[in-house]
C-alpha cells in the first residue's frame, strides 16, 4: 500500500509513528511543509522536516515534540555573547549540526530536496520525506504591534509571540511561484490513500496545498483522502491552531475545520469522540465522518487512530 | 608611541600580551595574517585573528594556545555522525559561534576588516587588530604524498598531517592580487616601531609580506623594525617552522630567518641566549642584533622580551 501523508511538525510527526506502527509494510511518502522555514544565522533551518526526520529517526527530544534529544545551547549562549540573536528561537548545538550540513549543501548547489534525502540517510526515518517544494516559501503573519499593522515571519508569531496576538492574515509568501519538488507529484499520483495528520490546517497543511499542483493533484487522484481533526472538543490539541484559523475565518471547531478543507478534497474525516455531535454535520458536508479517540497519548493510541483513517479509507473506497 | 606587529597565531598572540605589559600606554596595530584562513562547513575560519583575539580577549585555551577555553564538541560530533567532516579541525561549540557570526556578516556583505571590528567589540582585545586584507588568501603547501606532487591546504599540511612530509612549496595563492586591508598601510605610515614577533616567518609574518604594498610601506616607513627569532637553538621554539623554512630554502637558524628578512627590512633581531654565537653573523648581515632569553615562558618573560625589543628599536633608531 502506497501511502501519502502531508505533514507539519509535531503533530504530523507523531502520527507518523503511530502510521508506521499501524502499516508497517506500507511504502509511506511524507510531503513536509517548508513554509516554516527561516534563516538564522545564515543558515537555512526548516523546523517541520527536522521534526518529522528526528522523530522517526529517534532523535527527538520527546518531552518538547522538536529539537534533539541530549541537547545543549553552547553555540547559542555565544551567539548571544556577540550580541547575536534572536535568542528567542531555540536552537541546540546538536540541532546547529543539522542546519551547518543542510546550509552547506544548499551553498554547494542541490535543491532542498536532494539535501534532505542526504540527511534522511543518516536517520534512516522509515519514509521517504520530501520537501513540499525545492522554492522559498516563508509562511508571513500580519499582525497589530504597537498600533501599527505589521507583518511578521511565522515563527516570530509562533514562537517568539506564542501566537498572543490575533493574526489578521497568514500569507505563504513565494507559495504562489513555488513548484512542487520532484516526487511529489509523482508520490500522489502513484498513492493509494492519501492522509492529512492532525496537523495545522492553515500554516502546515494549508501551506502544502498552496503549491500551485498539489491540491489540484490530491482532488484528481482518484483514491481516498482522509483526514484527521487536529480541533478536539473546540480547542487545538496541542499548538495554538486556533488563532490561524481565525485568520483565515474558520471556526476552531472539528466540523468547521472539515468544511474548510472540503468536500472537493476530503473523502473520510475522523473526529474525537467528545465531537460525535459533528458527525452528522461533516457528512452533510460530503464528507465520510467517523468519531473516535483522537488524543496521541501514546504511540498504541497513535497507531488505532492510524487504523482508523486506514479504515475510513477503505470504506470511503468501497 | 604606535607599535604595528605583524602577528601570526600562538606566537604573535602570547608576544602580544607581552608587549601590551610591556608598553601599556603604547597604541598597538596588530596586522594578522589571514593565510591559515579556511573554509569548514561552509563556515570561514580566521585562526591567526581568533587566536589572537581569544588570547587578549580572555578567552583562549591557555593549555593548546588556540580554541576557546572550557570548550566542547558536540556540533563537531554531530557533523560527524552525519558524515561531514574534515574531523581533524578542532572546531568546538563556542568557537562555531565565531565562525557563524563571522559568515553571516560577510555574507551580509561586510569586508573582513569590519567583521574583525565587530567581534573585537566582545573581545575588547585592548590592540587594533586588521587581517593583512580583505581579500582571499590561502597559504597552499606542496607535497609529495602517495607517490604524487598534491598541493594541499595548509591546514591539511599542518593540522592533519603534523608537517610530517617535506614541504617542496609553501604558496600564499591569491596574494600576489590581494590588497591590505583599510588601515594597514596607514598604520605602518604612522609607526613609531614595527616588531615581528617570534611567529612563523614563512607562513605567518612572510604571507603578510607577500600581500603587495606591505613590505615595501614597512621598508620605506623610516622607523626601527626589529624581529624576534622564532628558531631557539637551530629548532622551532614551537610549531614546525623549520618544515616551512625548508621549502624556501632557509636553514631553521635564528641567523638564517634573519638574513631572509633581509637588513632591507629588518634593523634589529634579537636571537636567544643559546644562540649568542649567531649575533656576530647576524649584525654581519646589518642587522642591529642581540642575545636575549626568547622563551616565553611566562607573561613576564614574555613581556621582558617585548622590553628588549622595544629597547633594540630605540638603539636602532639612534
Amino acid at each position: 500500500m502506497r501511502i501519502v501523508v502531508l505533514a507539519g511538525g509535531i503533530g504530523g510527526a507523531r502520527f507518523l509513528r503511530g502510521l508506521k506502527q499501524a502499516a508497517p509494510e506500507a511504502d509511506i511518502t511524507v510531503i513536509g511543509n517548508t513554509g516554516d522555514d527561516i534563516h538564522l544565522f545564515g543558515l537555512k533551518v526548516c523546523p517541520d522536516l527536522d521534526t518529522v526526520m528526528y522523530t522517526l529517526g529517534g532523535g527527538i527530544n520527546e518531552e518538547q515534540g522538536w529539537g534533539r534529544t541530549d541537547e545543549s545551547f553552547r553555540v547559542k549562549e555565544e551567539l548571544a555573547a556577540y550580541g547575536v540573536g534572536p535568542e528567542w528561537f531555540g536552537l541546540g548545538d546538536r540541532d546547529f549540526a543539522t542546519h551547518i550540513v543542510r546550509t552547506q549543501m544548499l551553498s554547494a548547489g542541490y535543491p532542498l530536496s536532494a539535501v534532505t534525502e542526504a540527511l534522511c540517510t543518516r536517520w534512516n526515518p522509515g519514509v521517504r520525506l520530501l520537501p513540499m517544494s525545492d522554492d522559498r516559501v516563508e509562511t508571513h503573519v500580519a499582525v497589530e504591534l504597537d498600533g501599527e499593522r505589521k507583518v511578521i515571519h511565522f515563527q516570530e508569531y509562533w514562537v517568539k509571540l506564542r501566537a498572543s496576538l490575533p493574526a489578521d492574515a497568514v500569507v505563504p509568501v513565494g507559495a504562489d511561484q513555488a513548484k512542487p519538488a520532484p516526487g511529489v507529484l509523482e508520490a500522489i499520483a502513484a498513492a493509494d490513500v492519501i492522509l492529512f495528520p492532525p496537523s495545522n490546517p492553515v500554516v502546515s497543511v494549508g501551506t502544502i496545498l498552496a503549491v500551485p499542483g498539489i491540491r489540484e493533484a490530491i482532488a484528481e487522484a482518484g483514491v481516498p483522502v482522509v483526514g484527521l481533526s487536529p480541533i478536539v472538543g473546540d480547542a487545538p490539541v496541542r499548538g495554538m491552531a486556533d488563532k490561524v484559523l481565525a485568520a483565515v475565518g474558520v471556526e476552531a471547531t472539528a466540523e468547521a475545520v472539515a468544511r474548510h478543507y472540503g468536500s472537493g478534497l476530503l473523502d473520510g474525516w475522523l473526529v474525537d469522540t467528545v465531537d460525535a455531535g459533528a458527525v452528522a454535520g461533516v457528512e452533510d458536508a460530503g464528507i465520510r465522518c467517523r468519531a473516535v479517540p483522537l488524543m496521541m497519548t501514546d504511540l498504541d493510541a497513535t497507531a488505532e487512530m492510524a487504523r482508523q483513517a486506514l479504515a475510513l479509507a477503505l470504506e470511503v473506497r468501497a
